[in-house]
């Protein structure tokens, strides 16, 4: 039998409308679709009426499926002809773990391809109407992970650093953490009118 | 007459097939497209046949507008009631000047809405299989200018602090600079290997 076919898809920020073209051609087109919590429901609609759709899904602190399970799944799906669509919240490289899955289907020889998606780091200060660069005011910016923060006893994050490096800061996950960050942050000579 | 409306829109990284679905929607519609020299041509294959194409193109170091008069495009033409698409390359707000353009619509009171895109500053190296994050090893990347830091006297890019705050650094339009932007990174304590 033929070996099938993975897509990881990002699926943008929220609203369906931010998935891109061929992040639509790949879910048309698909077989079984795996999915995370923060995806829209209405994207699948879009698969064919017969695709089987998998909740992957992932809560804070809770994840449905460990990651393995989902590598697995999308390994053994494909490994039975199938195409599959894997889709994220977001971009699947940038807090998405889309970097496993993609190491997984490498190492089992599936062909993949990685669709990337909008990333709500970037969309969602922008409907704020908060541009992360603007000539005048700020010429960089870092995004970071506030979850990681929060779950782990020592930091991979280097808050004392981050404070002063760049001139917008953007922190993913980060609300359950937030006045921790923020105090970080200050303590390490970020202006606090930023 | 009714007034305009402005989309400030995305393109993505390259492949037309990244443009989002709400931004195709958007070119459907238009009476005038302003588009940059990164965007590819098929995208305009997309806006009705009558609409006006005005190329507004930017190169490295040479601007075939400049910013003040792309705003004014915006802005007369959406005061004349057209529908009108600025079609940027990558997102409108990863150093794409959507900034200033949003302004200038908010100043004239034309309605607006910003439709991001896929920044190549995620894309690219996920197209070369490198994700900016990944649990094992990234926690955090930052995005910087390598432009802005070959234009100016002064950089207004931190390198110092850059060199070692985040795990994953991208530089954007950095080619022409980059054996400056990696001295200073090394001399300032970033390890040699990443």
């Amino acid at each position: 039998m033929s070996r099938g076919f993975v897509w990881l898809v990002g699926a943008g920020p929220g609203d369906p409308k931010l998935l891109t073209i061929r992040g639509l051609e790949a879910l048309r087109k698909a077989d079984v679709v795996v999915f995370d919590r923060l995806v829209d429901r209405r994207l699948l609609d879009e698969a064919p009426p017969t695709a089987l759709r998998l909740f992957a899904g992932k809560r804070s602190g809770h994840h449905a499926l460990p990651q393995e399970t989902i590598n697995d799944l999308l390994v053994s799906h494909a490994r039975r002809g199938k195409r599959v669509v894997r889709l994220k919240g977001g971009d699947p490289f940038v807090f998405g773990r889309g970097g496993e899955e993609a190491e997984a289907l490498a190492d089992d020889g599936i062909p993949f391809e990685i669709v990337p998606g909008v990333t709500s780091a970037i969309a969602v200060p922008a409907m704020a109407g908060i541009p992360l660069t603007h000539r005048d005011v700020a010429s960089s910016f870092a995004v970071v992970t506030g979850h990681e923060a929060r779950c782990r006893g020592g930091s991979a994050v280097d808050w004392k650093r981050l404070a002063t490096a760049v001139d917008t800061l953007v922190v993913l996950m980060g609300a359950p953490g937030l006045p921790r960050i923020v105090g970080e942050l200050l303590a390490h000579g970020r202006p606090p009118d930023t």
